[in-house]
């Protein structure tokens, strides 16, 4: 429709927008006018598509600059609702309401238009997605485009509000497309082929999505489950276990339900609450078809923690407290199994030792640093934190949920991916039903972490044996 | 759940609402605060359902009343956002953010919660249309019901936008349940029987509606369609005409579509536009359908025409104006017919002929009323406003629509209750596709009626003839 | 294709006949020949189904009598099998093969063809429906008419195995086209409007069809089941019962599946048992479904038993034997509510009472008649025989399948229709899951009626007090 | 349920069948049997099941030799039949049914029980596939159990007969079920990953399966087609070709369908038509999609064709005919390619370079042998026969269906697979679909194989080169 050639063009941006960005009916008009013809919104997407990176950033940058609120009417608003404090509350609400009318940015009636053509809504998803790479990049963090980001927050967070949303469960007998799909967005424990994803949605297995009206096919959060006897502690035994690919389940050995695995497809849905709804979703889901079953946990990985460690070794050799993490003890088995001398060198050689993954394959060093790790781990989980929540992105998200930090798994994830990012453990984040809701406010609030006794265990002996 | 007996009482009122409707978090905590628990939304519904019509006016008003904005802080931040005027932008869109956070009404909230358990969706869509039952009967219009009315519409827009709709073709083949539900919805031409019904979803008939995710099998819109040679001028001839019931379409004789139905099904949704957008996708799947067809017309009644025509007659009478409505001519015919005196004799017969619809048995009637009641019936569609809008909203309706008044048709719906409501006259709106959109603004923004060159000529010639 | 006033004339039904009924391959060339084009099972079926009811008839006896075996050929086969007495296996089996090809009428393979053909199954269907009708109507019954007929139906019987059978469950969300032939087909307790149909399909009943690839959108037979706590001696609690229109199922009042209606569809599938293999798929659903539930049983209608009835008093008067039927306390009760003489007056005041169903609004001769009317229906269904099968053809339905008659129920339908059929008696026929197998042999091959002691003791009451 | 132990003992081969195969009612009861229970056909079908190989090869003996035909029975009747000749027709009539009746094998009613019990026709189609293989291993070749396959096959072809198949056309949104399926049964053009099958069912091609109501999920034949412009005449640009994966189909560049790969699922079906019928069925649906649709063809693997060629060639030089085969030039090129010396060097030199695929490296040879290769495999095709049909099993599937033998393609099929089965030849055999059935029917009848001018050229000149 547009010669290629022409449309990215620099003056061609300002038409654009002032010809789709329409002005904001008069207040009186706002329930009048009649919304401008699809073929603006059309035009704006299109155009849009047709840029490179670069030059949506600058196209962007003009939107949310040029087309915003307008700052004068809000004032004068303001002023007169000063003016009306003593009045009749009529005329307050009257004033009130105007003034939160001048609040909306001219763009955000654009972006409503957009929404309500076909691919519209997976269009204002991908340029969310754009916005956040650009802010998370630093490449632009204008007060306009963060203003521009939360308007198109909001609006995204109305339109894939829980009650929109359908759950779907995945078979073997699902599209097609939608387990490849699947297979794609599983990040935590890649699908290597047919014979994998099969499994994953097979016997003892259970796979759902949220999908929405708005984009058919797409699941947006996908949340993978396995039916236990006990709460799992490894993750091999769920992922790589085929025995029972074509049995049938028996309802007996069904006690607990282990989410291992939860992955978001859509970036530009970043902020809006998926996950934490598909979990209770699936949780009433899995009551009704299993009424007897009593445990929820999760089985999670714990990103990060292999290089948080590696940070905090060399940080103790910098600071010349080589010994200070493990005690006498472990050092000794250190040292004795990597030929070294204490102190500096020791810490070298396990530094050395947990960056190449070598150590996995010796059954006394699996043996021997395990405390160590275990309740290095567990600090890493409990102690660590940013602006006062969980510093590890998983541990927030659950205990955000309600869940409590509930059991540290040595040996775990003995997969090369496992290994290398955080020692082979593992952790359960465990969902007691009655007491999510006063552990997420209680952590949301307060960022206070319900943790089993077993966490607090070793975080306790963390904190006798370390000064980290 | 709750005993029947005590619920409903008073104090019992205020306790559910504070303990339901949370307070808003701190503009600073506004991410952070988990959602208040399910619970919480289930126990505000039953117990709004246990209430008797009067108790739920009376909560309404305390709820709108004592759980709206925070006035003292609006003009906090009003004062505030002056106080900025001239400093750095960054500063000015803080504050601007917060004032517009401060004019959140407190139980916005609780609407975005509730509409996220199962079934809120349609129990704010319930609730709704028992606000817009209080304000219409006028028992309650207080300001702020009416914010929170207009509070709840905003967030329904955003639910029930058209990228969140689904268009269902309904057929013989869809379920029973739906068909039923669209039997009884169905106002403008009542469905009588199991063959009704399938007549209008059988061939040269098409049936569509609009549902949503929130409410599964629930049609929401329903649009019939008449595919037929030319544009229709007569409803007996779509709805009771079962020669074609089990024929197959001819596509040679499919020329034009024309609309002979449309309803809402929720009260609740008033103001919502989903009719409009209906007709705009029907189209769209017509043309893809049927690359040929070049008419789309509603084929339309025109409620309150008769009673409008008693009003005028009445008035006339009593202003001593009794001969102006009709030409010496046609006064004659009905004092012949009717064997009455000229004046308010003749115009009292007409009266009572009109109100008791007999006069559709007499040829000669039906031969000299015509061209009065055409044009009257024209004066009445295209001249007869309200706050400058056409009176009749089925005209309002499609004139919105950016349709064309295109035809008056005589006889055109001779049942007792098209007689009845409208003398049987029907009309056509047209929808020219290239002119919708200017149309639509020229009559929102200026509020010019677009009208056919027979219309038009009507219109005069009542001008000419009647000094209403 | 034909036109309509020639394509029934006599010799053209010659030449339909030879051009569209080939000649049978030889053996040798049995697997060799391609089918023969499509148009040619086309152009019969086209050709029957403009012919009216005669040429119908006239048309397959041509059919039958000119295109059956060739009786010349299978003879020369037979004699060949007696010379090969005593010769080796291989040879015997070869000209037993030859033999039994020889013995397939030439019309069969153009059945087969027709079947392959787009409706060519339902046609099959519908044209030995036909066949029915001439042989019951004695029109015709020609031995090569019963050899067509017979043939047709084994084809049928194979087409219509139960392996290529679907169950369906039917909802009020099935298709509306399924719902109101269902509707239609019900004949054993009529359908009257959608809230009846609605029922029938909603909470504590269930209602399941066969239908067959052949045939989409038809369901072949139709069980409808009251879910109840106890087996149920009463039919309008089950068809006019709305009470629990809107109810979730308590799964705890569910102990008893009573089938209240069971109806074939097709008159030309005749013969091939469906019903009963239905009644036995339903028994596994809801086994599956309730794992709880142990009564199952039918409760059925008598149709027959008041002609039965009235024929029986009839031919007492006739014989002078008037007083036999009832006891003289009973027929005293029936003198004084009619106010009629003994013997032959109040006989007939008996058979009139019966005809016209106005005793049923007499709380007094409901009482005195319910031990005469029940013993002599029990009679009816136990010893009244044909062929040595139970007369009535319900309860001849429901012995094969291998269920025991096991309870009369006085005053089950009390609609005029019970009335009039069976005098508002009902009869349950229970399956005891164990037994049905054995049953059903026992009254198959030894005419052995399996019934309770209810039953058995009216029967012997019967005995005593009648000399039928 | 069984002792695995001890099921397949000897004995108790003997007794299964003796309780199993129940004996034929009599004629005159022949309607009045009730089934046996269905414990019998599971019975028999878990033995089975649970049997070696070689003891199921015993079981089927013993069942066939000893369950089958009674033929003291039979031959009375023969007896019987010669006796009624010259009686009335309903004398005959009658005992013909009965012959007919007495020649029914035994085991016939258990196969038509079995089918009617969940799974049954799924385990029949697969005991079927066991006396394939052992009737092909020759390992068992008595006549009873031809009678048993053709019992079964003669079952088989009615239960799956074409009115009872359902069409369904494969894409990337059926289950992934049937599209794995679908991946493992392709055996012509392998599928090799997601990719690969995503193409097979994307733009601008089609894939479509029957499936049968007694084997859901269960293609049992699949025909592949590619879309395009001009009749393909190299394979690799349809199954290797990615281009197009998410382009919309242009119909301006649709004229013509490919039938690139046919695979039926089911080795107990072989005999059973199915793959006709589903190209039949498919040419209709295309035609209904693509209106102006008028090429039709395959474009078809030649497997046999290169060992065919090596068998020649080892004929000719063992007969001392070296250089029959080739021209004297052709003989030269290859000399002087192979630098050996003519006569049986370079005939032993061409059997090694066609053997290893090495030849397809060179330009020069793959010019030079195009001639002669190219007629010898039409001669291949056209000429070499079995039993009077075409030798090469593909051919005489398409010239069964009627399809002409219209072009040789040269480098046709590169991969190492095509080049080693048929020196990367391929052939179109063309659908006219007006010839097809006297096409079909010249073929199966007078062994009459219609080819084109290309291939009946290639044919002659084979003729005239060569004395093979």
């Amino acid at each position: 429709m547009y010669p290629c050639t022409s449309i990215a063009e620099h003056n061609s941006m300002e038409e654009i927008l002032k010809k789709t960005v329409v002005t904001l009916p008069t207040y009186e008009m706002r329930d009048k006018s009649p919304p401008p013809p699809e073929s603006n919104s059309l035009e704006f997407m299109l155009f849009y598509k047709s840029l490179e990176k670069e030059q949506r950033l600058e196209f962007l940058e003009k939107l949310s600059h040029d087309f915003g609120v307008d700052h004068r009417w809000a004032s004068d608003l303001a002023a007169k609702l000063l003016d009306t404090q003593g009045r009749d509350v009529a005329t307050i609400l009257q004033v009130e309401d105007r003034l939160r009318y001048s609040l909306t940015p001219r763009y955000r009636q654009l972006l409503t238009h957009i929404s309500k053509v076909q691919g519209g809504v997976k269009f204002l998803v991908d340029l969310r997605a754009d916005l956040i790479e650009f802010a998370s990049s630093k490449i632009s963090d204008s007060p306009h485009m963060r203003d521009l980001n939360s308007t198109l927050k909001s609006l995204l967070s109305e339109w894939f509000s829980v009650g929109l949303l359908r759950l779907e469960r995945i078979t073997w007998q699902s599209p097609c497309e939608i387990l490849q799909k699947i297979s794609q967005y599983e990040a935590v424990h890649p699908v290597r082929n047919w014979t994998d994803i099969k499994r994953r949605v097979g016997p003892y297995r259970r796979c759902y999505a949220f999908t929405h009206a708005s984009m058919p096919g797409e699941p947006l959060v996908v949340l993978h489950v396995a039916l236990t006897e006990d709460i799992a502690n490894n993750i091999q035994g769920i992922v790589r276990e085929f025995a029972t690919l074509d049995a049938d389940e028996d309802v007996n050995k069904i006690n607990a339900a282990i989410f291992y695995s939860i992955s978001s497809t859509q970036a530009g849905l970043q902020g809006v609450e998926l996950g934490n709804y598909l979990i209770k979703r699936v949780v009433r889901e899995l009551q009704s078809e299993f009424p007897h079953m009593a445990q929820f946990s999760s089985l999670s990985p714990i990103p990060g923690f292999s290089s948080w460690l590696q940070g905090a070794l060399g940080q103790h050799k910098k600071e010349g407290r080589a010994t200070e993490l493990l005690s006498e003890q472990e050092w000794r088995e250190v040292e004795d199994v990597t030929g070294t001398a204490p102190g500096a060198p020791a810490l070298e050689a396990l530094r050395r030792l947990i960056g190449t993954s070598e150590w996995i394959h010796s059954d006394r060093l699996i043996h021997s640093l395990e405390p160590a790790l275990m309740r290095l781990c567990a600090w890493y989980l409990y102690g660590e934190k940013r602006r006062g929540y969980a510093l590890n992105p998983v541990a927030n998200f659950h205990l955000q949920n309600g869940a409590t930090m509930w059991r540290l798994n040595w040996q775990a994830d003995t997969s090369p991916r496992g290994i290398a990012n955080s020692c082979g453990i593992m952790v359960n984040y465990r969902y007691f039903l009655q007491e999510t809701s006063t552990n997420s406010a209680a952590y949301m609030q307060n960022k206070f972490i319900k943790a089993s006794e077993q966490v607090l265990g070793l975080v306790s002996q963390f904190q006798k044996s370390s000064k980290l």
